[in-house]
């Protein structure tokens, strides 16, 4: 990070974090020796948020506890839309009734995901993501999502616009084959996948999605793009 | 039930009820008057657990605990497949990540599910239905889930078996325009539709069922019936 920072290049932070603030995540970060500021983070709940005030949604809300600071200036009187995080304990059955009866009481539902993921996993083992408890809520009223978070095209473009870049001239370095270069791909820029983290070799064999290069680890991928400066 | 019963036709009670055995069933509508025995009925659950020998399938229950004594007699240790019915308050956090974690750790995951329907009605207001939770699970894993319950194949079949009658030879008798007309339909059965419960009046605009008859009440269904003998 500091020698991308060093040689001038914009930085942005992507991340479907939505079980905490940006604050919280970028303190983690810190944490771990990471130079990141929570200007420098692209994260679902602010670009929901942009997208609420934009289309006047006033969201009934099943997040985590940890994530509703996120939402605060937002008018949440009288709901005309559901927006659903990964709310983790918060996914109770009786949270999850109360949100479908929000939704199918609208006479057109507007549903909106932070995220799509499946699932990953804990220290306590795996967990049900954001994604599953979006397809129970889109089944039961007959309504699709809208997905914020990567991949989706709009949660890239967020990205460039706040960084004031053309995708062209942008490159998405993740580990996730659909999330960060498949999502990256679709909006126009290149990706590099990593070898690390939820990299697995069958990604190589991807049906769809074929990163523009690997690298084994962050500092690779920093050695290949300043090559090319 | 009392004309039918007398005019020596064969009959079968169908339901997709899984919060309770088929002994407190009959019991409610014993109850309310009607003439039927736990031997007349047709249920998700029995249904399931001959599917459940023929394959030597060793259950993980998600289940109402009202269901749980028609599994008495199923082994389920080690469990190779997952069954899930309407849960209700079962369907906590912890219960769905638990089934989900059999499920994604089987090398093939079979998922069994006892109705697909959305939700229901009770005194207190809409509920999510199994068919939600078996939509969450299957996006998680990955899988398709067997339904077994109306409206599937294979549960009309049974219920013709356990009388002895062709399809062709036999009439359903419902209000839900997709499980048990539709179902029944594609079964090879007639069906009628009563414009009692669940009924509304643009299931008469289905795109794709259209009902033998429509009947007032069951009395109606009765009296068309015995005048075609």
């Amino acid at each position: 990070l500091h020698r991308i920072k060093a040689s001038g290049l914009k930085l942005r932070f992507c991340t479907n974090e939505t079980q905490a603030t940006r604050e919280k995540f970028v303190k983690k970060l810190k944490g771990l020796g990471f130079d990141i500021s929570v200007a420098e983070v692209t994260a679902p709940a602010p670009a929901a948020c942009r997208m609420l005030k934009e289309r006047s949604l006033r969201p009934h809300l099943l997040v985590h506890n940890d994530l509703v600071p996120e939402f605060a200036e937002i008018d949440k009187t009288n709901p005309n839309c559901v927006v659903i995080g990964d709310a983790a304990e918060n996914f109770t059955y009786a949270n999850l009734n109360e949100a479908f009866r929000v939704l199918i009481g609208m006479e057109k539902p507007v549903l909106i995901s932070l995220g799509r993921g499946r699932y990953y996993k804990e220290t306590d083992g795996l967990k049900l993501d954001v994604g599953a408890y979006m397809k129970a809520l889109e089944y039961a009223c007959c309504v699709q999502a809208e997905v914020v978070g990567k991949p989706s095209k709009m949660f890239f473009e967020s990205a460039l616009a706040e960084m004031g870049v053309p995708p062209e001239q942008a490159i998405m370095i993740g580990d996730d084959i659909e999330s960060d270069v498949g999502g990256a791909q679709r909006c126009g820029m290149r990706a590099l996948q990593v070898r690390t983290g939820k990299y697995r070799p069958c990604d190589e064999n991807h049906p769809h999605v074929k990163p523009d290069a690997y690298v084994n680890n962050l500092a690779e991928a920093v050695d290949i793009i300043l090559q090319q400066l």
